[in-house]
């Protein structure tokens, strides 16, 4: 397969983490006899130093020509201050509006080897595997806004349309899991809740393989930490998903294992969940997983599932072997990211 | 001191479990030579069945005159499909609607007895002790709602007004504990949100000796399992304060401790979080502490701090013998309501 791969590093720990990404699917391009080229391009502090926009337009341009978006994170607190107006954060805001990046996927998963890393007893988290469907470009995130001194409103609208598009890849993926889909609103209360539970259950009836439950946001930030396994796939829209997504990664026991897929209609992009962590760039202890379990979201989306595969068994031997980075490491405090993405490269070389 | 106390028992459990809390109230009235006197009124579904309204005007009226409102709780699944339009809950709103009890206050603590019992490992939780203040009365649940088939939407609005009410009385309770207030908000994309954080950082300049600090709902509802230990009073709207009280059970390890106040501006309630569990009705399982617990927040209320004290250490001296029972006890099978009632009450009249 030929695949054109935009690849945006971002700021701080970005470029490090997403060079470990970009080694491994070289790697799997030459083990699989795959064609895949990078084009790398600037986004977020970065980007407002050499050109002063987070997100220019050399960049969407790049972005809108490749098959997929690679991105690292972004961020640097000398943009923290609330009244600059040019901000890192606006070029991933960015990207997912231009290119109507709706529907987000954050796979949640109690890893056998770090178990004990979590807050959460063993017993209660071994075997949790979660797929979170979070709607990323609409909800009171893209609502109407008016702030005056007095008083401040936001407004939460969604469409049929905006819920039907990321039900229907959500009900797929439940086809292809365990069967079974939780909604979470609070529709007891919302108007756009009931929409959403409304349309879901319409929805519903073109997956009778697969089990529907709706359940109410307090209710399951509640249950995700009693019992994360009674989860499969978790469809929910943009606010609730942040919240349950970031709340999630408790069972995981460290963020810097979690990767996530954005897809729209004509562009998708893979990303870790954590951000740039400026204080710790170029140092060699940024955990490269989550970006490197990115690019297996990214080898997923395109069918390669032995590929994808691969990159997996990779990370599970680089876990089981303590090949990680300090964030993760009990037993050896030398391992750096560089080192990490090396260990998975030539995984993927020799396997046995 | 003289207490007319409106008790309303509800459904379900509500009758049994606030009967534990009337006698512990009877008990402290005893010993400390108090007048209360109880006045008893119906609502939610057993109100519906007498009276077709889940909120008669004779209880409005009997809670309109009392003190302060004992709660137990609302609820029958029979009325769970949605297109009946009498329904227990709006009894429960109504109370609150109609009193304008915009603050509730829940306290989340790690009883050390009961350490064991949480989903959280013991080292993360021992020691916590939160107070929740959640707004009440505003925000999206009770904004501008729209509904078609097609598209609808929830509004979020916040006065000036409503903040500052909540926010003052978190700081107060923050000065008189560990003096730390959490603002839990979405500042970073809401309205709302920012005015919420404007507002109570103009105030925080009335409260010097109290440390604000603000932060994301969803970064909190992560550090909330992580380290519950770094929070000491949260204040927040009253969707977040939905989702994170509930999630924050977690910490206690059983929803049947979680007590609660709802504070307005004349008007008081107190009720256990937990609901009417109609299952457990009359079986004598029903944990009675949560109700006996928000008793002791009503002595609170009215600066009875020493009876409160009293009652609470009833309550740990029955969570450390294994009065308690079936759903904590782990001892003893045949421990029932009445009985942890009778044992608090009887641990009231003769303390040592
Ligand atoms: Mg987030
Ligand atoms: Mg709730």
């Amino acid at each position: 397969m030929k695949l054109n791969i935009a690849v945006l590093p971002g700021d701080g720990i970005g470029p490090e983490v997403t060079a470990q990404a970009v080694k491994v699917l070289k790697a799997i391009a030459m083990e699989f006899n795959h064609v895949f080229t990078f084009k790398t391009a600037i986004v977020g502090a970065s980007a407002i130093e050499k050109t002063g926009v987070p997100l220019p337009e050399e960049t969407i341009s790049t972005c809108d020509k490749a098959d997929a978006i690679l991105f690292g994170a972004i961020g640097n607190p000398k943009y923290d201050d609330p009244s600059v107006d040019v901000r890192p954060e606006q070029g991933l805001l960015g990207l997912r509006k231009t290119f109507d990046l709706h529907t987000n996927i954050r796979p949640v998963i109690a890893y056998e080897d770090l178990l004990n890393k979590s807050s959460l007893k063993v017993k209660q988290i071994k075997g949790t595997n979660i797929l979170i469907y979070r709607e990323l470009t609409s909800g009171i995130y893209f609502g109407d806004k008016h702030y005056s001194d007095t008083e401040a409103s936001d407004v939460c609208k969604y469409t049929r349309k905006e819920i039907e598009r990321i039900a229907h890849q959500a009900f797929k993926a439940a086809q292809g899991r365990k069967k079974k889909l939780t909604l979470v609103d609070k529709a007891n209360v919302l108007a756009s809740s009931r929409l959403w539970r409304k349309v879901v259950k319409e929805i519903a009836t073109e997956y009778p393989d697969v089990t529907l439950e709706c359940r109410y946001i307090d209710n399951v930030a509640m249950a995700l930490i009693i019992n994360p396994r009674q989860f499969d796939v978790i469809l929910t829209e943009n606010m609730f998903g942040d919240i349950l997504s970031e709340e999630a990664s408790v069972i995981v026991g460290s963020i810097g294992l979690l990767a996530s897929a954005s897809i729209g209609d004509n562009h998708v992009m893979f990303e870790p969940i954590h951000g740039a962590y400026t204080k710790a760039t170029n140092k060699g202890i940024a955990n490269p997983i989550a970006s490197i379990l990115s690019a297996a979201m990214l080898l997923d989306h395109f069918g390669l599932y032995d590929e994808a595969s691969l990159v997996r068994e990779g990370v599970d031997k680089a876990l089981k072997l303590h090949i990680t980075t300090p964030d993760l490491n009990t037993k050896y405090d030398n391992i750096s990211t560089t080192k990490v993405g090396d260990f998975i490269e030539d995984f993927i070389h020799n396997p046995d």
